[in-house]
């Protein structure tokens, strides 16, 4: 369940609290260079520090555990780990007994029975896209030359969000933000009609990242409203270029050479310094609560980095698989 | 490429002009009562003739090939095919130099090297939907007493619809609309945390529905401009219900007992009677096509049951996983 | 559960007195050249007519119902239906009652909860191999120019064997056997260490046919009462030639570009024509039954082109994983 | 590629001479009482130290990193790593240039493109069975009540061993040998028609560990030299218990109650101490080579617990599948 590809596969692991979190990358080919301060820029730009993301530092080191031999992928599975470190010790069980409104406390006490680890979020927490961005710098590095770039298009509804996000943090409230996805210089022929459509598994991988609420390709919602007539994109060059890019780069789930484009919804941060109302399953009936802890104001300032990894993890795998499947050319030909 | 699902698994086959289009659903639990007639109101739903779709009118009777015995089904997999038998002859080939602005035209050629069935849009026509809404409506009993409807919010950006709806045709155009679906009665515990979750299996499967553009759960791009204060569903009983619902039914990728709610954009049909600009392979250069023929000028009507049925699907599946996975019960307790 | 392969797909249906039995393959290259015409040969070997097989006699003309398009393969997937015809009324009831020593009524009745369908054996039938068969005949040629060979090394115990067979038949009787597959031509690289070796993919895809018992590859079971300096395969070309093939072409999960042998061994089909014991769950008790019907007498004399079906589905699915994962050329060189 | 199941499902990674190598077994359930301790009497039969074993002693101490909280699994995935501590340097890149016999040298530096990891055979080692037999204990816990067991048949061909052996350590020579896995107390129903037969999921697993060579159920290879009438095992009481075990406890694929019987011949160790035949690619031309080193005389005497490992992880998986999808009993009843 929590792994994800067809021939490039990923596998995450790994709580908030617990030892490590880490990922395993497989069906990486051979002779890729390599190394641990490949994953830096990507990790980097996921750390917290900045306003609006939370005060908790790790150092968030990856160690390339196996997989990579003399500087370069060996053709067998990548074990990335990061270790954790600064954890904090404090009342988790009472999020059991009172879950907090917009996280996972209340499904997972009822899924796992009790024996979820409820600490710091255990496998829901946002540090197990660690091993993400992680694998995800490595897909960028088959995906070349193709390359992806993340924009943050605004945050708590405005695109120059300084002040509304310092707004958000005196109030202890939180923020969301919509985050577009532009991928250049993709081959046509990624993807596969029906359920391996480019799209199809992208908004797969998108929707397994925490906190996303929606995705659109090309225009999008706005779509919806267009005329056909205006919708189209007409091509305009042997190499698929069409004057518009409505379609987002995918015709029938297959890309056609232009940008993939995207954009994704992130809600505001649930974790937030306010008073809330929710449960009290040991005592019964409503109480409010008020979560006290280190916490990101705004996780869509944070993501960027995720979503790129997860659009290499998807654009990479489609483009082994069409490696695999190109047309016959018989024996002898 | 063809096939979705971990133990409930559907792969779809069939071209718009070739012998039939179809499904097989394995994983299928043996016992549920079926026979065809049970798998005609979704697929009567689903088909044309209502103004704004295209006059090519099918029988689409289904046939259950395999899998059922005795009005039960068996737990082997079920084939149902559909004849295809309105196929009209014209000359398709010209979309291979001219490709179609919209249609998959270019990229099919490019990606299969000329051998694709581009008659009638070949296998990547809506036609394979009747696949998925036949298995569908199986997998609606296994998720059964959980119930799944459908609602067109807007089509070309208007409630109420006729009037555009109608001017479209007039014009030869064509529409795009908003879905919105809902489930009740899920029970809390549907959903993996990461790859599995409930979202990333339902929007990988609502995209690999041709024509859809985006996908949003609970109150979706407008969650993005929300504080968390606002948009963290409060738990008012020990059900897990919530005073509100922005989080559409799901924490933490698993579903929470509310109803699942999310919506999706549909484009406008790429299909239209109008002039169009494309490229035109065999002589060079740009020119201007027109293409005659049969078309939906809104697939927006057309799409709720099919997307009821991946919804169907994806949850009947993560419900028998569930089930699989429960919480261990040693031996002898 | 009823499919198998990783790009390379097969996906089987069917019951022996149902309405058809077939198979779809999906992941087929584009451009393959491809008719009926072509499955017919391996087919007409798997039909029974021969001393000691089945006096049923179908005609087993396949019909490909999609995917294949002015004679060539479109690279969508490719279904196969194969009509059942010559099904014959009988009283099969009785084996729900008295499950047959051998079959799998007993197994069917309890988990499927008595919704199987008990017909001819149902989904259970070696009749599903049809679309094995089919399926095999497509991958043999994305596997050239490498071939596929089967020998019926003995039966019964014996090398010449029209005599124990002709003895078995008379007295209502059954006999199994061994069959070798050898395939020659294979490059150096296919399969992968561990989980995916060649042996345990080629392993996993002969146990899938109904009546195998046993399979051992290269030398094999005599193997283990040799020593590592009589075993090992010394090698004496670039080519990776050895100058034994203890070995059966493959090392670390890996083709070596030897032949790969491997030999099956076959149990003698369970329906005979004399006195058995059973339990009467009805009656309770143990009794004594008659199976009456037609029978294969020896099934390991129509089981070689099943086993090179499979065989062809493996390597050829591993070769495709194989273009796909090949060593990194990084961009610009 | 090196993950195995359908919901139970181990991903392994790792070299020898690497940082660790361990494995990560996802969907277990929660709930299971779970320690590191628990681990350790599979991995100390595991170990080397008695005649005809490696004298590279590695504490083999496991560490679950992820997936245990206080005492239990927790539904999340656990991994479970092992350092790697007694590595020897040597020159390991000779055998790049002249492939040692019987070893996957020659077909890696082909396949990887000469990127492989090449010290101390890399990740075709047989140390990464030890995240194999970790994994095995935890599954071992879900099949629970029934149990697995295993028997050294034979080594070199005989029962009585100990001086065949002796004088194969003397001779600088390596022997193989036969193994008996049982599995007693499994329920009914386990298993598949077709690709996921309780055969072919068993035999899949048993040869993605090295070394494995032929396996045979029941009665296995002599089943091809007997009479139906010998081999059909008689059902003799309602839980279908049979008189004889011919089948090896499976019908149809299906588990039927009776102790499931395989054997899995396994040859002689490759490395061995004696002078060997090979190319010298780096020079052309055949060579005699000696390799030096610390092996295993007898792998097979180490084998067992990976045996039992891989049977309960697949027997498990299917325990899983078949509680997803029992008999179907309709909402309201």
């Amino acid at each position: 369940m929590n792994t994800f590809g067809r021939i490039l596969r990923i596998s995450v692991f790994g709580e908030s609290h617990g030892g490590a979190v880490g990922s395993t990358l497989d069906g990486v080919p051979p002779g890729i260079p390599l190394s641990e301060a490949d994953l830096l820029p990507d990790l980097q730009r996921r750390k917290s520090g900045a306003t609006g993301t939370t005060p908790r530092q790790e150092p968030d080191l990856p160690k390339i555990v196996t997989g990579v031999f003399q500087g370069h992928t060996t053709g067998a599975p990548l074990t990335i780990l990061f270790e954790n470190t600064n954890t904090r010790s404090r009342d988790y069980r009472q999020f059991v007994e009172s879950p907090r409104p917009g996280h996972a406390d209340f499904v997972a006490q009822r899924k796992y029975g009790g024996f979820q680890d409820y600490t710091g979020g255990g496998h829901f927490s946002g540090r197990v896209t660690l091993g993400v961005v992680a694998a995800g710098a490595i897909a960028k590095k088959i995906l070349a030359p193709a390359t992806i770039t993340s924009e943050v298009l605004e945050i708590g509804g405005q695109k120059d969000y300084a002040e509304v996000l310092a707004a958000a943090v005196e109030a202890h409230d939180s923020l969301g933000g919509i985050i577009q996805i532009r991928v250049d210089g993709l081959p046509v022929g990624l993807g596969e009609p029906f359920f391996d459509s480019a799209e199809a598994r992208l908004a797969h991988a998108v929707f397994s990242v925490p906190a996303t609420r929606g995705i659109e390709f090309g225009t999008g919602f706005p779509a919806a409203r267009m005329k056909g007539s205006e919708h189209n994109d007409p091509i305009v060059d042997a190499q698929g270029t069409t004057a518009t890019n409505h379609a987002g780069g995918i015709n029938g789930g297959i890309t056609n050479g232009n940008p993939v484009v995207f954009r994704v919804a992130v809600k505001p941060t649930s974790s937030i310094g306010r008073p809330q109302q929710t449960m009290n399953f040991a005592q019964g009936g409503v109480q409010e609560m008020l979560v006290e802890g280190r916490h990101d104001s705004c996780i869509a300032l944070r993501i960027p980095p995720v979503l790129e990894a997860v659009t290499a993890l998807v654009l990479a795998d489609l483009k082994l698989v069409a490696q695999g499947t190109a047309p016959f050319a018989p024996a002898g030909e």
